[in-house]
């Protein structure tokens, strides 16, 4: 499978996803609207099913490339952030909604989602879907990897100076928990924010198979089951957990 | 607390020791004897209060430093994988057993440890013991940080072509659980094995305060308290986990 990230205006992922001859092309979070737009959150959200969400799947019904996205949710008077699979005949197959909130930017105008890993079958490859600050936490990639996920999709909307978390992070999540991680992030600015590009496709024994720059790119990398099983047979971390000794961790 | 961690043969250890200046020295991963010497970690193996133990109770009396080091440790005839932190006046404060062993190296000669969080207070800091592949763990590290570990060191035995552990999960572990991590390796070799040096003392924000290179180095970095309640001001993950979401991990 050929994953892509795209990073770069919402407006000019159409064309992307066209040249790009990908099997799944991944945008950053909320990349429908932007981010940091504050009460605008609530205006333009939209139910999982609604305008954009149509506009997404005639898209990946064109370009027979599936997609995931960031946009924000409406359902039943509360607005999530939230992330949608689309497959390549315009199927909406899994929809998630961040659970870590990340400081005022997402406390003052999304609730949280409660459910933890959201996943579906994309061409036969197990895809998980989080998004930004959830990755930072190594519970939530754990869950996945335990769950089943082999690919972890993640929108973002990473500001500088945190380089460090597509840099050093989700190459660790990657390693760590044993699947690939395609991780879709910004490069423009947004009020004070300076969002940091670096959008990557990290393979499971950490390689970080593809790289964004600061600026607006698509990059994207071929995954294959048999690279996951021969990284898992190498890097035994999953079946030499403890958790008897984490459970503190939990309660 | 000026922390260095000591990269180089046990011998060296006494000369580093001495004229480090540190508070605490930090040592490799069963520096007392080798670590992959098969038979041999029963033959040396000693117990926690043996004659090696007090040789460097003497070093630590007679250079002022605390010391952390990794040793075969033989109690009740068993063997574990262990480390030892004795104290600048020679007391033995804590000993930790490794409990995710590494393959058929641990797992052919030494038992599993069965307590996650082995902690003492040295010099008014939190100080934490892990070993080696335990760090590549997250939810050790997190264990730890949630029991208010505030350094966490780690004697370890990393070889190539694991690189990635010691420049990629280690800052990630540092950064993602708030706490500050000496990471003390080896750069010789031991039958088939390299061992790949990058020691390192990791900041609770990512940032690498000390690092070495592949070969014989002692390097060392300052911490302080006032640089963790900063951090940990501005890196809110660990105010900001979700148990609840986290538990199916840990069943």
């Amino acid at each position: 499978m050929r994953v892509a990230v795209h990073q770069g205006p919402f407006a000019e992922l159409p064309g992307a996803v066209a040249a790009s001859g990908a099997d799944l092309v991944v945008a950053a979070e909320m990349i429908t609207t932007g981010y940091h737009i504050g009460a605008r959150t609530h205006e333009l959200a939209e139910p999982a099913d609604g305008p954009t969400a149509a506009r997404m799947s005639a898209l990946a019904r064109e370009t027979g490339a599936a997609l995931a996205y960031g946009y924000p949710e409406a359902d039943g008077g509360h607005v999530f952030n939230s992330v949608q699979l689309i497959d390549n005949q315009g199927s909406r197959l899994a929809n998630y909604r961040k659970t870590h909130l990340f400081g005022a930017i997402d406390k003052d105008w999304v609730a949280p989602g409660t459910e933890a890993v959201v996943q579906a079958d994309l061409g036969g490859v197990r895809v998980g879907l989080l998004i930004c600050y959830d990755v930072e936490f190594p519970e939530m990639v754990r869950a996945h990897a335990l769950a089943g996920t082999e690919l972890l999709v993640a929108p973002t909307a990473l500001m500088s100076p945190y380089e460090l978390v597509a840099d050093t992070l989700v190459p660790a999540r990657a390693y760590e928990s044993q699947l690939f991680v395609a991780y879709a992030n910004r490069c423009d600015t947004e009020r004070e924010l300076t969002y940091c590009g670096r959008s990557c496709v990290v393979a499971p024994t950490g390689e970080v198979l593809a790289r964004a720059g600061a600026g607006p790119e698509l990059v994207h990398a071929e995954i294959t089951r048999d690279a996951l099983v021969a990284s898992r047979l190498e890097n035994t971390h999953l079946a030499d957990r403890r958790p008897d000794l984490y459970r503190g961790t939990t309660a």
